[in-house]
């Protein structure tokens, strides 16, 4: 498995001069060197009888079957990042009996979860909640045809997170950052700086609500070192097959063995 | 990853008694700890650009998109081992620009994969061409509507590979075994011994023809240790997703790093 926030400690640690780390204390080092703080360290635990449930927009849904609704179920899982996922799971971890679910729906904003989020979160009290979402939020007011800012994402988001603690005070949190990869198809110079502050606002409500935080972005800069982007990604949006299964072994890596 | 076979051949070392040992020179000794002589330790390299082509039945096909013929699909590439091996390979190897098809079909026995060969196997011209079959090939017969015997399987199979060889010597095989996990619905006492003799088949052919092996009863037989076979197969020949994982992480074990 990629071991990507290691190798980002590493590559930071070693660019970092002597003179700038003397200022720092040895947390603040650390918090510096990941670049996410407490989020970044934090993993979940999988108790027997887990449901874990995997939400977002079309990266997560990735082609699911939406008629079936079985757990562990491979067509309703979708054939993104968290089928393979749930590969590695099911495998790793068979005295389990892990429930895994996917529920992500194609094009959706965090509006769209806080619409459906009883029936398709709530109801299914996942012990293992993770969510993508977000380069919608972003992408669509390109178009002029969404006008919810950084903010709107912002909150939206905290709002969701507030209302799910409170009905599940003791779900675990995963959250993926959203990414675009420049330069491949869909994405260009018109996205940045703007999208990079929806990267931000993720890794910040990861630190909030203490969840685990999967580093999307620098999986697929680092990915592009070894192959173009598109590669990794059709569309510089959706994975490609590739970029799932580096998504997936992230994914993997906060999971308490 | 699992590794299996290590730990069965660590298992049958501690099994044997040193007398018996003594008896045998020390290739045999690790062929006889195998139980697969040279087909086992084989393994495949991949080439840059390679082609890798998994062919089969429903456990290879497994849902995927018939209407769909790109490389690296993940549709096309169906919700089986092949996909989630073809995951791996596309994460651990992106510098080789692999193309990964995947054209199992569901109910085939192996003059079925001979009848439809020239467009499913010999045109994409495979650097790697992986072959699961025959759990049809035994199970048909149970029914009355099929009279094929192992006999037709082992030379059915030798003559579709001497075929394969003939148009592409170069091509390296991976040939995995046919397995059936008893007492999981559709599979009871009436498959054996009868089934075991087309695993045997499986197994000489592979050494016959220098192809890697996969080992699935193995892996199937050694996963009911964990967790009951209905958590790794539905009905003891389809793999749940649990299973299809264990059989890819064994099938990226028969690639060279």
């Amino acid at each position: 498995m990629e071991q990507q926030p290691n190798s980002n400690r590493r590559n930071f640690i070693r660019n970092v001069s002597l003179g700038s780390l003397a200022a720092l204390s040895l947390p603040n080092i650390v918090a510096a060197a990941t670049g996410e703080k407490k989020a970044h360290a934090k993993k979940v635990t999988l108790k027997k009888d887990a449901v874990i449930l995997f939400q977002g927009d079309s990266i997560t849904d990735a082609g699911r079957k939406r008629d079936n609704s079985e757990a562990n179920n491979p067509g309703a899982l979708g054939n993104g990042y968290a089928y393979l996922a749930a590969a590695s799971l099911l495998k790793e971890f068979p005295d389990k009996n892990l429930k895994i679910y996917n529920k992500g729906i194609s094009g959706n904003k965090v509006y769209q979860l806080a619409e459906r989020w009883d029936a398709d979160c709530l109801q299914l009290k996942p012990d293992v909640l993770s969510i993508l979402i977000g380069v919608n939020d972003f992408w669509h007011t390109l178009s002029g045809n969404y006008k919810g800012t950084v903010k709107t994402y912002r909150d939206d988001f905290t709002a969701l997170l507030e209302r799910t603690k409170q009905q599940l005070p003791d779900v675990q949190l995963i959250i993926g950052e959203p990414f675009a990869v420049n330069g491949v198809s869909a994405v260009n110079d018109k996205w940045f700086p703007a999208f990079d502050e929806y990267r931000v606002a993720a890794r910040e409500i990861a630190t909030k609500f203490e969840a685990a935080f999967i580093p999307c972005q620098a999986i697929y800069d680092k990915a592009e070192k070894s192959a173009p982007g598109s590669y990794w990604t059709g569309d510089g949006v959706h994975p490609a097959i590739a970029g799932a299964s580096l998504m997936a072994a992230s994914w993997m890596d906060v999971v308490k063995k």
